[in-house]
């Protein structure tokens, strides 16, 4: 969980960082930025910042922030339906992203979670600058990671069941809980 | 028709606009932005430059650029076997854009190409800013234009098939002809 304050300054901080990426968005925009810590309670080390611009019943239009050495967990995007699940491309706008797939453990530049090890298990390393992307088929394992910079994505895919998502992290609930400041 | 040189002129233009719009692209990208007069050999009025970064079998994403006072053609996008036809977003990154899709005739800051009244059909003027956004569902005709500033747009969208795309000028052919420099 999070607290409204919490929530009211990472939303600012992800919008200002939006910006600096010299990505225009409104101010309505950046109050509907979505703030997950995947019911970790530790949004400084494992979270996302997302900005969703489009939403329909066929893609899915997003802006990712990480803060400074924040890393999204480890997940991957099942079948729903008829749908083979969803398919995701993910450009870097500012900042560099460690990113890991499927594949021979090139483990390098980024660091694991402490006490996590088992919660990241794909260790096949991308290191992505501004303009570089990739694309991720339905199902394939993947997490990522900034370091002091922070980063800023766009994440264009197929329609978004966030909900849906599986994690590799028993503990994490999809599903960012804000309480009262106390 | 546009010749090599012309072709290689256009894309120069559009990089250096897409990156002014505060946009990086690899170089690899800014030499494949396709170029695109509609068949029409009327490029500085009539046409659009295309990067497009993201292109599947489920979706595409593209960057749009119209150079100062060029008008992308009117057309729609229609139903191809089980696919319903493609659904797009179009949302302004620099520049403002004079969008036209059906509704009231509210034409006023646009201007239609000269004798080309019935090729310009579609009079619902919606005029858009940097963050503005539209999202146009399958068959619906539009057509869209900039004026001294020109602009760049991203288009986010289900799978497209340009090729198949409709136009109301029926002189338009959807892929440019490039010809050696006389």
């Amino acid at each position: 969980m999070i607290t409204r304050k919490q929530k009211k300054q990472a939303q600012l901080k992800a919008a200002a960082m939006i910006r600096q990426a010299g990505i225009t968005i409104t101010d309505e925009e950046a109050k509907k930025i979505e703030i997950a810590d995947f019911g970790l309670s530790n949004l400084e080390n494992e979270g996302v910042q997302v900005l969703t611009l489009v939403q329909t019943e066929r893609i899915s239009i997003k802006i990712l922030v990480l803060f400074p050495n924040q890393t999204e967990p480890e997940h991957w995007h099942p079948p729903v339906a008829n749908d083979p699940g969803k398919e995701e491309t993910v450009r870097v706008i500012s900042g560099k992203v460690y990113f890991y797939i499927p594949g021979e453990d090139t483990f390098k530049e980024g660091f694991i979670v402490p006490g996590k090890e088992d919660c990241y298990t794909m260790r096949n390393e991308i290191v992505m600058v501004p303009a570089d992307q990739i694309t991720l088929p339905p199902g394939e394992k993947h997490w990522f990671q900034a370091r002091d910079q922070g980063a800023v994505m766009y994440s264009f895919s197929t329609i978004a069941r966030d909900v849906l998502d599986q994690f590799t992290d028993p503990d994490i609930e999809r599903m960012t809980k804000v309480v009262d400041d106390s």
